[in-house]
């Protein structure tokens, strides 16, 4: 495919080192960062020290803090911002005005409350009235390792597969392998609910236990994620995929998880508002965990780790009983077809 | 359900586990050691200093090296010998000649140059003349962990769904959680396709490629497993279980896989010969991978990541072109329904 003109919103991690694959594969690429301080020193000295440090950027890309600007005649925007920032940004977009091509986020949660996914957010927002072509990108993927150019696989997914089609032809490279979707439904769910097992992995190794536990509760977990998915709508294949294993795999077992160090103190006996007060910023499985019970309740799902996670959280129930209670639950077949 | 007579046939890491497991249950256990000096110790010392270091075995095991006496009046029969010694055990245990209510094998390979399943060779050996209940017993499992009593779950799996539901009964307890199935064929080709993937995880971190890498490799080689396992006659949904994905977790992520260090060092551009004589030991994965590209091909399934590992054990592929190739493929859908 030849050169596109590509818009990246979000200058953390995730949105610097997508705009490199971009910029890689010959794309123009323009990212919108939110502060004037950042921007001016991507454009000027190719760096982006506080999120993704030792990288240099590609001549290829510039940096505005203007949205409007940024999203200007531009064939595919990319979004990559928290959660929380999702409905604004949409709203920004909006008041651009503009009709993109292509719009793909990159974004993992869930509305608290709402229980909407990321691309239900941006509906709710209006987003089809500037592109019919929505797009998720997700999976096993450390920005740093992006950045440093070493191989790694995603899943962009999109219930038009004329835009699924569309990403992995502005993304894929080399190092950067894309594969397509059209299960939007399962690759955001994924992406969201692995987080809540990474704590209770970073749980089970807090208090001592081995690689038998860390397997059991990643495998029970994507069992239950499944569960739950499918009753969303989702296919259940989806989550032994890259967006639902695959994004499992890399976050239980780096130490720089957030969420499986958050998981980690509190299987040392830490308490809930210590280890956030330590950690000094969000940990989404939390809020995810919250949100994921109200959604399994809502829907009549069973989702016994999820439950045992959440009396940890917030029912003050000790680590220890909760992997008893789990353990002790009546002997069942592995899957209920 | 009361206790129960049960023989243990093998006594390395695994089968004294499993022992252990059955002891604790209150069964009254036999194992049966292959060296004299070995059921010596056990049976004085109640150590399996070789295969079980730190561990002290429960009272109500005993150990001899005589097949006829280890299997007399039992209610149920465990098999955990290596791949090559299961068409011997099963001949010994054919003249001993006796019916048994229900044999458990817990041994991971396929034949070289048959291809067969364990169950299958025992099949051709004629094990349905003493029992008709023959069940497989797999799952993320560390012997080491499961002998400390630390939280494990496995998979029982049997065609006759009584069979499973015994097995279960006998092994479960608080620390060791039994899930049954009825695809023996997809129990089985996990715990001996993941060998694979193992020594694939193992040659990409010896190149110095990360987390990304590793959780690519992991996923789409349980898509592979799937593809190949499904046109064998598995349910795809049992490569996502204990006994696929969980048992490829515990493999990839421990250090202490043979079959990982093997892949490491290949990775190190060490040659085959010599990681094979450096470790002194089989390393199973390897001549997994020729019976693996031999299923594949018999059977006309894309096995791109196997192939490409073939390619570097007996076709002195560099690791590093390997690797490459495997990401330049065609863009793909990430499943194929």
């Amino acid at each position: 495919m030849g050169a596109k003109k590509v818009a990246v919103l979000g200058a953390g991690s995730w949105g610097t080192a997508l705009a490199i694959v971009l910029a890689d594969n010959g794309h123009d690429v323009t990212i919108w960062a939110r502060r004037y301080s950042q921007a001016k020193e991507m454009n000027e000295h190719k760096t982006n020290e506080q999120y993704l440090s030792d990288v240099t950027l590609p001549e290829n890309i510039t940096v505005t803090t203007d949205v409007k600007e940024a999203v200007k005649e531009r064939d595919a925007v990319i979004i990559s911002v928290p959660t929380s920032g999702i409905r604004e940004m949409t709203r920004q977009l909006l008041e651009a005005n503009r009709k993109i091509p292509l719009v793909v986020h990159a974004t993992k949660g869930i509305e608290p409350d709402t229980l909407l996914r990321v691309s239900e957010m941006m509906e709710e927002e209006g987003i089809h009235k500037l592109s019919s072509n929505l797009a998720v990108l997700s999976g096993p993927s450390h920005a740093e390792e992006v950045a440093r150019r070493q191989p790694t696989t995603v899943t962009v997914s999109s219930q038009v597969m004329n835009a699924a089609k569309m990403s992995q032809d502005l993304f894929m490279n080399t190092q950067f392998r894309v594969y397509t979707s059209q299960d939007m439904v399962g690759v955001e769910l994924g992406g969201a609910l692995k987080n809540v097992m990474a704590l209770g992995v970073g749980l089970a190794e807090g208090l001592g236990y081995g690689d038998n536990a860390k397997a059991a509760i990643m495998t029970r977990g994507i069992a239950e994620m499944t569960r739950l998915g499918t009753k969303l709508g989702a296919d259940p294949l989806t989550f032994a995929g890259l967006s639902g294993l695959g994004d499992l795999i890399v976050t239980c077992t780096s130490k720089y998880s957030r969420n499986w160090r958050a998981g980690y103190r509190l299987g040392r006996g830490v308490s809930l508002d210590q280890v956030l007060e330590e950690m000094g910023m969000v940990v989404e499985g939390v809020k995810t965990t919250q949100a994921v019970s109200q959604l399994a309740k809502k829907e009549g799902v069973e989702v016994p780790i999820t439950t045992a996670i959440y009396d940890c959280l917030f029912n003050g129930q000790s680590p220890v009983r909760a992997g008893q209670l789990l353990m002790d639950r009546d002997p069942k077949k592995e899957t209920e077809h």
